[in-house]
């Protein structure tokens, strides 16, 4: 596997992107983006768990149900959730416009939005703003893309990998995503936009793009809160021509490898750019009866306040973890229960849990909890 | 119901307490508390849910197994949890100590621990000092007991009520309590010693005191955070002389209510005095189909460090509550949930969010999240 430098949706063949300010965000910054390709092809998505739906989170699912999709539409600085039948409405009208523009049906054009909740979406603007950004893409316009999805992001979050499959062929990865607050588990809740070059039957894009999201973005936790809006698609182009990938094998997990690659190392980009953080840290448990139990421990322990703020204070308080273990009451108690940790002075943290009940693991992400990020969500409107 | 001005354990008859200092505090504070009474009486408990739990709760478990008690010697400073063998030895000599020196059994004292984990209990401080405490008791003693048991708490917290039996006689309750840090439900995730002079059945006391925690202190949360050392115990020595309560009825009521009144008064002075706390939120949900349902949604949005950040910020930021409502997955759309709120910038804030799905309530208290509460967990240690 490859690493392409300064490698994006863009890096495999046959996608264009684009970025630009459409004046949604009153910074003036880049806050509508566009990624795309020539014809419709194999794409899916996997979405958050939160029972309040943003509009456009509707409408891509709607439009996904073929499998298939030629264009992504996403806005920074408007949820376009809890807006009402309007918001319905505008998303759905940023799809058929694009379309038009694009030469495509409305229907496989994805929407996708984050910002704020509840406040009516500025459709207007990402109208008038659409043709510049359909003619303005290129196959340079990944990290504009980019972009235009941040909210309180600081910096950009890209990466694409490539890898030959056993034909010979080479298949790129390329992906980008956002992050930073209201990032929990249960579905990557954040934005990420993947693109391959690769041939892979619709099925089996689900089912890779379902794993690796399992196994990264739904590993990570910022501050324990799950979003609306958020959402994980893969557009498959087919362009590496290579033999399609139609079931489990060799390919399928040369594949999954790269693709799990690129999402952890996104997922783990959106913690190191958690809002305020300044700790990296990474928990595991071992020692578990099950893998869900392992998950579930490590996230707990990823969410207490009081580790997080001890990880912050570079405060090794190893009695906050033991307390946040023992909250899911399981049968561990302190002669059983281990806990070790590196050096909490240092800005990468690992904390190893082993509940000696079991064979199972699991690891998980998350920053700590500063001053810094009460000052941006007190603020943040 | 009459309130008691300045009230607290020792407005019932026949209940003295002393705190003192005996060093276990690098600050000097008063840390160590004994609340007792003349002879064994009926006494229950409720204890945290935490699969860790503090050596000396183990022991308290074990001394209330007869559903009676003489004495409780209570410690902050240190939490003698995660302390090995000496943890238990330590907690069961301090009650023998005790115990000798007030002419009790052992397995009638009562301990209990407040402060850091995984250190080791200084014993031999609390040994020195346990006879001073004892000899120091006094029926005024109970503002001193109340400030022996404080953390990072800033304010003491009492209370005491009486009322009327149907009999005509008077009955009083009393109690104090700590909080301030890791305070979730699951069972009271704090300290509370609550004391009466009304006669009641033990098998009515832990009917009583189990319903009275569930509607006060379970329905509280700073921090999210469940506690491995907490407890609240309740005394019944009987000079009231009433009628004893041994079934539910009319007197049962009566008491109830006022236990609920003492138990609910503390727990809102322990949100109102949460670390760092500058707002106290009530979050009302209705419209649930069950109550639990109402109360696991309210606690969501209670520990949502978006919804707390939004408060401290003076943000009224309703869509963060919107999130964290449909966090947990019910069938709720946006057209059916109703969220309302009475101003962000007042100290007091009341959320009201209607789920229109049922006909079930449930209230629960929390504070904010401030730049206070992360200094003041970055440093404790």
């Amino acid at each position: 596997m490859k690493l392409i430098k300064h490698g994006g949706v863009t890096s495999p063949r046959g996608f264009k992107a684009n970025g630009l300010s459409a004046g949604i965000k009153r910074s003036g910054k880049t806050d509508l983006s566009l990624i795309y390709c020539d014809q419709s092809v194999p794409t899916v998505g996997v979405f958050t768990k939160n029972s309040i739906k943003a509009a456009p989170l509707l409408v891509t699912q709607e439009h996904l149900r073929n499998h298939s999709a030629q264009a992504i539409v996403a806005n920074s600085g408007n949820a376009n959730c809890f807006t009402g039948d309007f918001g319905l409405i505008y998303a759905r009208q940023t799809a058929e416009l694009a379309g038009a523009l694009l030469g495509a049906e409305a229907s496989e054009v994805l929407v996708s939005s984050t910002g704020i909740i509840g406040k009516p979406l500025p459709f207007l603007k990402i109208k008038k703003a659409l043709p510049a950004l359909v003619k303005g893409a290129s196959v340079s316009g990944g990290h504009r893309a980019a972009l235009g999805i941040m909210t309180t992001d600081l910096v950009a979050k890209e990466v694409a990998v490539s890898i030959q499959l056993s034909s010979g062929d080479k298949v790129t990865i390329g992906a980008c995503a956002k992050g930073s607050g209201m990032i929990e588990p249960n579905m990557a809740t954040m934005l990420g936009f993947i693109t391959t070059d690769a041939a892979v039957s619709a099925s089996m894009l689900q089912k890779l793009l379902k794993r690796a999201v399992e196994y990264s973005f739904n590993r990570i936790t910022v501050d324990g809160c799950m979003s609306t809006n958020d959402m994980v698609t893969l557009m498959a182009n087919g362009l590496a021509k290579n033999t399609m990938i139609t079931r489990p094998g060799k390919d399928y997990n040369k594949f999954y490898e790269a693709l799990h690659y690129v999402c952890l190392d996104l997922a783990k980009k959106i913690v190191m750019d958690g809002e305020g953080a300044t700790k990296f840290l990474e928990i595991t448990v071992n020692g578990a009866k099950t893998e869900k139990e392992a998950k579930d421990i490590a996230m707990k322990v990823a969410n207490s306040n009081l580790v997080k703020t001890a990880a912050y204070g570079s405060n090794p308080n190893w009695g906050r973890v033991a307390g946040a273990v023992g909250t899911l009451g399981l049968d561990i108690t302190e002669k059983t229960l281990k806990i070790k940790f590196t050096s909490f002075k240092k800005k990468n943290i690992q904390i190893f849990i082993d509940l000696n009940r079991g064979r199972q693991s699991a690891t998980v992400y998350t920053s700590d909890l500063s001053i810094d990020y009460v000052k941006i969500n007190g603020k943040y409107s």
